[in-house]
C-alpha cells in the first residue's frame, strides 16, 4: 500500500515522506524504559534548538514526530500518548570562513555528534510513574547504561508543569 | 489529487506530508532577486543549528526543501536548480528552569524569531551572476530592502568552495 502511495504521488509531481504508525524499530533498547531508537527521526521537523554551555558545551537540536510537532506548536498540554521527542546535539565549533572574515570567533556550528541522542516517549500507562514519559539515551547508537537513565526523570521534573518538557515550539 | 492521497494514506494509516513541486508562493518578493517565502519552510528537514555571538547574538536553524536536504547530506556540490535553503533565527535566551536547578546560566533555548528569516535558491541561469543563487531576507515576513539584499552574495563569497553556503549537514 505504502509503495503504491509512492508511486502515485511521485506521478503526481507531489513530494510524499512516510513514516511507520507506529514509530518504533527494532534495535537494542535502552534500559529502564525499553525505548529503542525509532527509525526516520533525524528527517522529523524542528521544535527548537538549544545551546548548552558549561561542560555540556553542545549546540542542540529538537525534533518531534508529528504528535510532538502538532501539540508543540498548539502549546497543547498535556502530549497525547504516541508523542516522541528526540534531542540530537553537536560539538560546539567555531565556522573558520566567519572567524576569518569577522576577526573574531562570532558563527558557532554544529560539529560532531555529542552528548548522545536523546528521547522521550509518551504513554500515559506504560510510564505512569514517571509522568507518562520513557526515556533513553543512545551514544553511537548504543544505549546509555541504567544509571544514566535514572537521571532522567529527576531533571524532567523540574518541568513538570509543561508536561516535563523543556522546549517550546520556536515560531 | 492531493487530497485524494492524503484521504487513503490516512486510511492506510501512514503520515504524509505534501509540499508543492514549486517550492514558490505568492507574497511580496525580496528586492534584487525577486525571491518569495516558500510556502510551508518551517516543516521543512533540518540541515544544522548555529549560534551567532556578538551583535546578531541569536540561536539559528538551517533547514532545506527535499534538494537542499539530499544534496547536503551526500555533501554533493553544486547544489542543483531548485534548491531552497532556509536560515531562521530567534533570540538567545537562559531557560528559566535550567538556570534555576543549575545556580547558573546553563542551557541557553530559542526565544522570540529575530534577525529575519533568510532564504537562498538556486537557480544557476536566472542568478548567474551569483554563484547560481537568490539570496531574500525578511522580517515579520515582509522583505528587507535593497541595500540588505546587496550584503548577501559578498558575504557569503567567503563559502565560495562549498558552493557559497556556509552550514554542512549536521550527522
Amino acid at each position: 500500500m505504502v509503495f503504491v502511495l509512492v508511486a502515485i504521488a511521485a506521478l503526481a509531481g507531489v513530494v510524499v515522506y512516510i513514516a511507520p504508525a507506529s514509530g518504533l524499530a527494532d534495535g537494542e533498547a535502552a534500559p529502564i524504559f525499553g525505548v529503542t531508537i525509532p527509525p526516520g527521526y533525524r528527517d522529523w521537523r524542528l521544535i527548537s534548538v538549544a545551546h548548552e554551555e558549561g561542560n555540556l558545551d553542545d549546540l542542540r537540536a529538537i525534533l518531534g514526530n508529528d504528535a510532538a510537532v502538532e501539540a508543540s506548536r498548539q502549546g497543547k498540554l498535556p502530549f497525547p500518548d504516541g508523542t516522541i521527542i528526540a534531542r540530537l546535539a553537536w560539538s560546539y565549533v567555531p565556522l573558520e570562513e566567519s572567524s576569518k572574515a569577522f576577526g573574531r570567533l562570532q558563527s558557532f556550528v554544529a560539529g560532531p555528534p555529542k552528548n548522545g541522542v536523546q528521547f522521550m516517549l509518551k504513554d500515559s500507562r506504560k510510564y505512569a510513574s514517571t509522568g507518562g514519559w520513557g526515556f533513553a539515551q543512545f551514544d553511537d547508537g548504543k544505549p546509555a547504561n541504567e544509571a544514566m537513565h535514572k537521571t532522567c526523570f529527576p531533571c524532567h521534573e523540574i518541568a513538570k508543569t509543561r508536561d516535563f518538557v523543556f522546549n517550546r515550539y520556536a515560531r
